[in-house]
């Protein structure tokens, strides 16, 4: 063998503790092996049975409840929430990422400031007032994984078990067990075709408002510039923080979209959340807040004290795809994508679906919802299309206190143009 | 130009929207560019003022309070929990990286259990089993951001306001601030040189009791056998929950690590948390925990509220990364590195400062503790050498109602060969 292939073996033979030498002297095999500090001396006493009585939960933990998460998809059509992952630009993302680890600096393994890397809050920060109207500091900016987590952190931060809280309903369900697991005790908002209708009365004094201004989830409702004010007014008047889920307005298909209601307060009492799971792709879990300069702090310190901070390398991955363009060009082609992809379902419910399934004409999104005008049950529907693969939501799953006209919500950003077709088919199939 | 180019930018425009073809006829400039759905039609209404009234917080959010967390070190010496990271093998890291990202399945782009990345916790749970005796299942293993959000996922989980927990004193601050945030109410244990000492009065039923056998933070005590099976039969009569934090066991220099109190524990009353970000580098804000089978629902349901799951890119990377046998080696050089880290520090400490400051031997871990005999305040002399850039943390710091002996932490993990000679000589001018 080659004298540089046995000389550089012992030296990473020495370097991880099997060889030992002196200099001046020879090299030895260690006297204790490295496996020695690495493996247990001891067997384990005693296997789990895995039957032990139960560990008793908190208040929290008792009132915590199962919420649907998708693990690999088995459908063919029509989940919701779902981007065109096979049109994600992965290898660019790849190029990226081997850009930033090569030669990182300690700083980048470092990491620090709990609200996250300054240089994508920065990007955020001046993205925000282009897109949304959002005129903030990049202090108030604060990363999460999504806007799951930041409406934990807020949930944490302003209510306490017994407060009331105001929510869309039909609403997001993860939020409903989210409030719920608070012990909140939650007011629900009717929501019409202006999005969520405030309450009339004054004096709830709610600790928070969930609302989804940009896009009701999952109706499919923009509100009005008029709901907005009268929002704003209400939440000024009684003190209450506004929860703003911009989830899905990047992809608007008409008009432009209105300001963010963070753009509108002039209380500073909104809350922002956005989010790159459904921009970019999901398993990324990355989003973001803005927070208050009031409660800047509070917010500082939960994260510390829940994660430290979010992991640093996508953040900075993510930063360089913003500057370089990268973000805003994948949002105009993805608009283009689904905007088609409406199109293209609209036309086949038309086709094969007339006078029995309406399609709600939505503006943005990845989503719509069907009035299912048959009289026939929306959950037998959904139970029927999921044998044949066929992924729709009865809306009435959204629904906490009121009730909606039978519907089903209907994804179509992650569903190509093939399974379209099949999809709908098999839904004319199943109504009629 | 080439025609190639050209028709390149134009298919690239018509992706964007920029440009509309029409099957059979000419290519035109779209009626609205894609601008339009992308920034706001109206002026923000108002600016925020930063000074309105501060919004009114949660019990929890009453109860935070600021914990210390490092940004950029600038420091030459002597801070704690901070690796050796220009140690970090970045170029192997980035080529795993880069393998894993491209040509990613669609699977991977989409993520889903709450519990994370599976391949990752089977490695974990095999890995656990053969270096710390821990015998479980992937769906007992949990990813987390690192071993703060173990503790914060099982406080939420396990501990109203008002309940007691235990909690070794002197220790890990965060624990203290993350108990008062949940409202416990904080009984301390005191520590002596066999670890955490259980409190000899049953009756207490604390729900909660957090200790760091391993490797006692901040005080560097092993836990001895005995102890161990003292603290476990204290559990179980008590119903108390473990959380044991096994934060650096893997950097052990003498000896085979005991086996973790959850590989002894017979009736599955310990939740075990370790980290890869003190083993890897502390950006990557990756742990994991090991919850008993009855609280695995519970956690799930959690996690899922909290932020739905660990981002899937960094663990598909370590999975990789432990799976090919890098993890292990680059434990096994780091061990040796800190290891002649500490023989280094405690020579240089003994050649300047005998008698002055007396080093604890430790057996593992990157940061030690050295006991001032001189009469000096542990606060005056850490101000004084931080002036000088050497960081050194008073151990009182991290008492909660107890008292310790003068001392100071010292890292030495992240401080190399020369800076050692530094810092130890900054500190000898200071102490006398």
């Amino acid at each position: 063998m080659a004298r540089g292939t046995i000389i550089s073996a012992i030296e990473r033979l020495k370097d991880e503790g099997y060889l030992k030498s002196i200099p001046g002297s020879k090299t030895f095999v260690a006297n204790v092996l490295p496996e020695k500090f690495l493996s247990r001396s001891l067997p384990p006493v005693a296997v789990h049975s895995g039957h032990s009585k139960p560990v008793a939960l908190s208040e929290y933990g008792k009132r915590l409840r199962p919420v649907r998460y998708y693990a690999q998809p088995r459908t063919i059509a029509f989940r919701v929430n779902l981007p065109a992952l096979d049109l994600f630009p992965i290898d660019l993302w790849t190029k990226m990422a081997a850009k930033k680890w090569r030669g990182a600096s300690t700083s980048l393994l470092l990491g620090g400031e709990p609200f996250g890397y300054l240089p994508l809050r920065t990007s955020l920060s001046s993205y925000l007032r282009t897109s949304r109207s959002i005129i903030c500091d990049p202090e108030q900016v604060l990363i999460t994984s999504g806007i799951q987590e930041a409406l934990d952190l807020s949930t944490r931060i302003l209510v306490s078990a017994g407060d009331s809280v105001l929510m869309e309903d039909p609403g997001y369900q993860v939020a409903f067990a989210g409030f719920e697991a608070a012990g909140a005790r939650i007011v629900s908002l009717s929501v019409d075709n202006e999005g969520a209708v405030p309450p009339t009365k004054a004096g709830l004094r709610a600790r928070l408002m969930y609302i989804t201004p940009g896009h009701q989830f999952p109706t499919g409702a923009t509100m009005s510039y008029r709901r907005r004010m009268q929002i704003l007014r209400y939440a000024h008047t009684e003190g209450t923080c506004i929860f703003e889920d911009d989830y899905d307005s990047e992809f608007r298909f008409e008009g432009s979209p209105l300001p963010a209601l963070h753009g509108l307060d002039s209380k500073a009492q909104v809350i922002f959340a956005g989010s790159f799971n459904k921009t970019l792709f999901p398993s990324l879990r990355l989003g973001y807040m803005v927070v208050p300069h009031g409660l800047v702090d509070a917010f500082k310190m939960c994260k510390s004290i829940s994660c430290r901070h979010h992991p640093w390398g996508d953040q900075a991955i993510l930063h360089a795809f913003i500057e370089e363009g990268h973000y805003v060009r994948h949002l105009r082609r993805m608009r283009k994508v689904y905007s088609e992809r409406l199109q293209l379902l609209a036309d086949e419910v038309r086709k094969h679906l007339e006078g029995a399934l309406e399609l709600l004409p939505v503006e943005a999104g990845m989503q719509t919802v069907g009035w299912l005008r048959t009289g026939q049950n929306p959950e037998d529907i959904a139970a029927l299309a999921l044998e044949e693969n066929v992924d729709v939501i009865p809306l009435s799953r959204y629904c906490y206190r009121r009730q909606v006209p039978p519907g089903l919500q209907i994804g179509f950003g992650g569903v190509d143009g093939k399974s379209i077709l099949q999809g709908v088919q098999i839904l004319a199939k199943l109504i009629s």
